[in-house]
């Protein structure tokens, strides 16, 4: 069986840092998976010692990105947050840091333009994170969000990306975002050449989806086939843990934490 | 100015076929497609002659397809839809029959499956639909209908299929679906040199999308930049009508249909 580690937003509606980590222990689970507002909420330095005292861990560092802006100005605010985002990673001695990379800015509908800005941005921050020791995970995202929250659809325009920018550039590889592509077993197969599969986050495909963002389906409760993405991204060569990522307003957010762990882990033992 | 078509989804929820053409008839505009609900409320002879005798374009009949299902008999019910659905484009000289092609069979999660059963309905058809002279337009629908409604959801995957079938199989173009495609123009560009674009959509993408199905706004009202699109289509050789397809239950459809066509045409006229 494959390792799991718990992403901190799953847990988001029941549980911060700490508890969450109480959690996880409790249940033998010893990865995590934590967003910035949540390693701000309890302090960086707490943070750290919680993951260094406990020896987890952190496959992930929730996110950086979100670099398109109508303005230089902006743009550069973005890059500055980002660098903060490296360091944040590096104390947490994670992974990666996770790129959620941005949509069109402001009224904008020039979609190469806002892809130019992101691997623009990237570049810029990468001499940080190479000096920080930080690999950096573009997660291509579902082409529903390709207006309002990341303008990189696919593995293989990720990959394209991470070509330019070299070693440290891979990807998430999350198989809420990419399930549907028909390309999906070759871009996998790419990714694996490349060496660039920083990290796998699973969830499910709901039918039917309520909500664009926080409708997230549990492991088993939708149409997605766990088990042959997973055996394609072994075959590329990651085998580190699947990353348990669910956004869910109107579910897995309002039960006890301990009972989502339970799920999770049963389901992770049968369907992924 | 490129002509306009109105698909008579646009005004569903104001006006039938016959109310549907009389008032594209005021606003002059002379092409249309309309859903076969439409065609068999009103009579497929009524529609017919009203298509005549007013010298109509047809640019498409919506829709065929659903072609997946969970067993053999299932399929087969499928493929005899979609013979009659022939008979109806060819009664009304439409240029192509769209298909939306359908997706996941039942509680299945095999989408290379489903894939199969897609171009083997098509292939089943098409003796057919040649026999007919009618064309087949698949429209690859945005990869967020991948479980429930199509299966073929990038242009690229779609001349794929049609690659296999033969020159009366091509796309029906709908920015909807594509506009976030990073291989779009190479696939407009794609479908142009192999002489398959049947139809071109045109619609708006709203943010927020706050229905992942009846949501569809207005040209200009979104973030689709459909004058781009347009050149790539028209530098691929299409130069048919622009058809308006929005599926809109909370705004278009309450308004009159005499309001919506103005709108249509100002914006046709300004933003695509």
């Amino acid at each position: 069986m494959t390792e799991i580690s718990l992403n901190l937003a799953t847990t988001r509606g029941q549980w911060g840092f700490a508890e969450a980590v109480e959690g996880c222990l409790r249940h033998g689970i010893t990865a995590i998976s934590p967003w910035r507002d949540q390693i701000a909420a309890i302090g960086l330095d707490e943070a750290a010692r919680i993951v260094r005292d406990n020896k987890l861990r952190v496959t992930g560092v929730c996110r950086g990105g979100m670099f398109p802006a109508e303005t230089a100005e902006g743009r550069q605010k973005a890059i500055d947050d980002n660098l903060r985002a490296i360091d944040e990673a590096a104390a947490l001695n994670a992974d990666c840091l996770v790129l959620v990379v941005g949509g069109l800015p402001g009224s904008s509908k020039d979609l190469p333009g806002a892809r130019r800005m992101v691997a623009d941005g990237i570049a810029a921050m990468l001499p940080h994170a190479k000096a920080s020791g930080v690999k950096i995970a573009i997660e291509p995202l579902h082409p529903m969000y390709a207006a309002d929250r990341a303008c990189v659809n696919t593995i293989d325009q990720a990959l394209d990306i991470c070509e330019t920018l070299g070693e440290t550039v891979g990807v998430a590889i999350d198989v809420y975002h990419v399930w549907w592509d028909p390309n999906l077993e070759r871009a996998i197969q790419r990714a694996g050449r490349m060496k660039r599969i920083f990290a796998h986050h699973i969830c499910d495909w709901l039918v039917p989806t309520r909500d664009m963002l926080n409708d997230r389906g549990m492991m088993g409760d939708g149409v997605i086939d766990l088990k042959s993405i997973r055996a394609m991204i072994e075959a590329a060569g990651y085998h580190g843990p699947q990353e348990v990522e669910i956004f869910s307003t109107e579910n897995w957010w309002k039960r006890p934490g301990d009972e989502v762990l339970e799920v999770i882990k049963d389901r992770v033992a049968t369907v992924c």
